[in-house]
């Protein structure tokens, strides 16, 4: 039901041919902005500009010949779904993703320059799950979900494996939860390695269904889509919510000011583009006042719409 | 009347304790656009976000302690401003730093907060002049000019010596070119290693005195300031201009258009914040048309003014 320490360490021997080993970042200005010292783990600089290309590249080469022969599919319009396209192209498979007609251009193009195939649906989450089982009855094609899939919950925790096997001396691993792809993979990583680190996950207070999902013992449904960081949007699934459950402290919320601060922050004085997702888990580190602990932050990657002010 | 390579080497070793060796940086999506293989010396990675601490740094190690305790003074708003003001700092005695009284709220408190005395006067190069001097009748303080100064140019070649001592086998180191510090220091770096690398200077086509100035083998006035990249405004001096003259191959001239275009890419694609000045480096290498060359190239600062829309 839900992967293992050891699926994450076959995962990054399995994505260590494709995948960047991305960097760890450090900024004095940073420490004592955060009162702590901050281990950036760049997943801004991955393939793709996101931690996404860890488990869809994970989930595509894990298929047998046969499976990954008839291609795969999804719906997103995020960075999963050029992960994905970029996963298969590298083992020379198709990928079908369904993208909400609602998606702007730059996105679509930006999944077809990846040589992916592009299905047009409704903007409903209804519309698209219809819309992909339709294209995978059409092609036989392999869905590989965003975050609901153990391949690409172990791919996703292998950024961590990379940090806390880097890094000496952590007391606490930072990530941001949306899904709780992520969160999940971060969280059984970093137990696997060292099981009394805290694990914290990061949310917008906008879309704060897994922090009371948490507090209460059972899945919420998320709220109206009201955040800047648009890739946190999403409920846990039973998968995740169970990962998180056992593993991670709590999960720190903040709002949509401390959002865009913490980002401006960031690029004014790290000259490193994250996206708001990621400045979420930078904002959380500072709302949670971790005064003097060794912090590592997952910066979940920089794919900023710079058309759109923020 | 110029630095040699010797003075590059030394002024390595006086920075070393100071300064960061900032990374070299690579991306396969900038070495197809712009068919090239590149090696981007990050220097807005820099502290102070430019490679302008590094010369500021190594004039304000260089004065002996009786010179030092007078404290330094500058004419400048820009990156030579922080970096003095840091530099000082670091070495424990006053900066007095003259700024036109039409910059930025921001810039005055960005070299406030490095801790500089902010002496305002009026915005022409007579009254900012005039108001230097007056400062260093007052206090005594040593002039450290921003690119007209031997340890300042020396300083600044170092980017280039730690790029070619790490990046065998380039074939041309580009670098942006305003007054001529950077890539005065850059040419006498490069050819102390290599004497036949090229070196190429990159200008704004708007602001391209120093390319008009080695084609006429004189120094030709500053053009009225109309381009996005503010850092690159400033003429020659004659110390600079003989040592281009001397070292550099060509000076390539780029279109605003080509400096945005190249700073959003560099942007989307690496996730690295760099300024326009850097930026019309990168446009260069794509005009210069070096197909298949091995090319540094000197990213000069991530200091953008993230509240203009560029």
């Amino acid at each position: 039901m839900a992967p293992t320490f050891a699926d994450v360490q076959a995962a990054a021997l399995r994505i260590a041919p494709f995948v960047h080993r991305t960097p760890v970042m450090t900024s004095r200005t940073l420490d004592e902005w955060l009162d702590t010292r901050v281990f950036l783990k760049c997943e801004h600089l991955q393939r793709v500009g996101a931690f996404k290309y860890r488990g869809a590249t994970n989930a595509v080469q894990a298929l047998t010949p046969e499976a990954a022969a008839r291609g795969v599919a999804a719906h997103s319009s995020g960075n999963h779904a050029a992960a994905l396209a970029l996963a298969a192209r590298t083992r020379g498979i198709a990928a079908h993703i369904v993208v909400p007609r609602t998606a702007s251009r730059a996105k679509r193009a930006a999944i077809e320059a990846y040589g992916a195939r592009v299905v047009l649906c409704e903007p409903t989450l209804a519309a698209r799950e219809a819309t992909v089982a339709r294209v995978i009855a059409e092609t036989g094609a392999v869905e590989i979900h965003p975050f609901d899939n153990d391949h690409v919950i172990a791919g996703a925790g292998t950024a961590a494996l990379e940090l806390v096997g880097e890094i000496p001396g952590l007391d606490v691993v930072v990530a941001p939860v949306g899904g709780g792809g992520l969160l999940s993979g971060t969280a059984i990583a970093v137990h696997g390695i060292a099981p009394t680190m805290r694990v914290i996950g990061a949310e917008p207070a906008a879309a704060d269904d897994a922090a009371r999902s948490l507090e209460r013992g059972h899945i919420v449904a998320p709220n109206p889509p009201s955040t800047i960081a648009d890739g946190l949007l999403t409920g846990l699934s039973p998968r995740t919510f169970a990962v998180l459950s056992e593993h991670v402290e709590t999960i720190v919320t903040v709002g949509e000011d401390e959002i865009v601060v913490a980002m401006h922050f960031v690029w004014e004085r790290t000259k490193q583009l994250i996206e708001p997702s990621a400045a979420v888990a930078v904002a959380a580190v500072r709302a949670a006042e971790l005064s003097g602990a060794r912090v590592g932050i997952i910066l979940s990657g920089g794919n900023v719409d710079l058309d759109a002010r923020v």
